[in-house]
């Protein structure tokens, strides 16, 4: 097949990203072939701006532009509730169910011996420090409801109900096996309401 | 929704992309802030170099790095052959069949009376000029199986017809109500192989 070297370029590059196949990013590549070139410089300067600026949450290790993330940095937060989750796209998706205002904790993955994920490699000691000053009331623990996420949910219960802290997990009806991130809002939001003390 | 304004950003302009909806958006911009700076920037420049380096062939108006595309400054195409296509696109996906040897010519669109695209608005005097050297003995019309396709197929073998040249279509086979560029390759090859005249 004859293919445009920066063509060929762009198509190898797009068919990396998750969810597109060779059929998408040719559709992607020729979409952006027809658009100004103003247009597709703005998808390009996207690409390169969040990576320049966005780093993690000194406090959370949620994805931020400044030392603090915008949740950790509000003082409309519920300082006493924080929700625990593997990965900072998590909390979007909790964010969209407008049903939680407290603070988040971010893991960075859960505990998974087949891939070498000890709670050494998590964010643990820096959630237990959080947890020193005895403001925070409850712990959510918001990891996926898949088998590390559960055993994740389990030691961690075990590290912080000695605190004297109420550690409460996501309401089942999440689907099992499932990921947190492409539940719909609806079933998510009434997971958190419905959530069960460990 | 508290979200990173840069990412965000990155959010809205992917979602903008053909076939990329918020949640594969989504996956996307976490996939690249995931990603080390460098892979996340070698896609940026891809983007911009593709604006930036491709631009239209002279002769056919595919797309092209140099005044001709690959295939116009190839001597090994038959250049007695010119297959007529709607979109660069269209090429790739005939490339792919291996069935054809010859040259192509890109309307840029087809004949659109509800989309005010009249045969003034596509390359059609330009191909006039390409078969007026007597050197092309067949026109193979490519345009996609629609309306419009089929109607700009009999706009153009009442210009061609009266020069002499044999003007062909491609069989059906192909889904009628379909478009060409995601056809597969075995029924778009044999669509090639059983081509009609017109």
């Amino acid at each position: 097949m004859q293919q445009s070297l920066s063509i060929q370029h762009l198509l190898d590059e797009l068919e990396k990203l998750p969810g597109i196949g060779p059929k998408s990013a040719q559709r992607v590549a020729y979409y952006l072939l027809n658009s100004s070139a103003e247009e597709a410089n703005r998808l390009a300067d996207a690409i390169r701006t969040v990576k320049e600026r966005v780093t993690f949450c000194e406090c959370c290790f949620n994805y931020a532009e400044a030392d603090l993330c915008d949740i950790c940095a509000s003082d409309r937060r519920d300082e006493s509730m924080i929700c625990v989750v593997c990965e900072p796209r998590d909390i979007t998706a909790i964010e969209r169910t407008n049903e939680f205002q407290g603070l988040y904790h971010v893991l960075g993955g859960s505990i998974s011996p087949l891939q070498g994920i000890t709670p050494a490699d998590l964010h643990i000691s820096e959630l237990l420090s959080r947890l020193a000053d005895g403001k925070v009331v409850e712990v959510i623990i918001a990891t996926n409801p898949d088998v590390e996420g559960e055993a994740t949910a389990i030691y961690l219960s075990r590290l912080i109900k000695p605190l004297g802290i109420k550690v409460t997990r996501l309401a089942s009806g999440l689907p099992v096996g499932g990921e947190l991130e492409y539940a719909d809002e609806i079933t998510l939001g009434r997971a958190l309401e419905a959530r069960r003390e460990l």
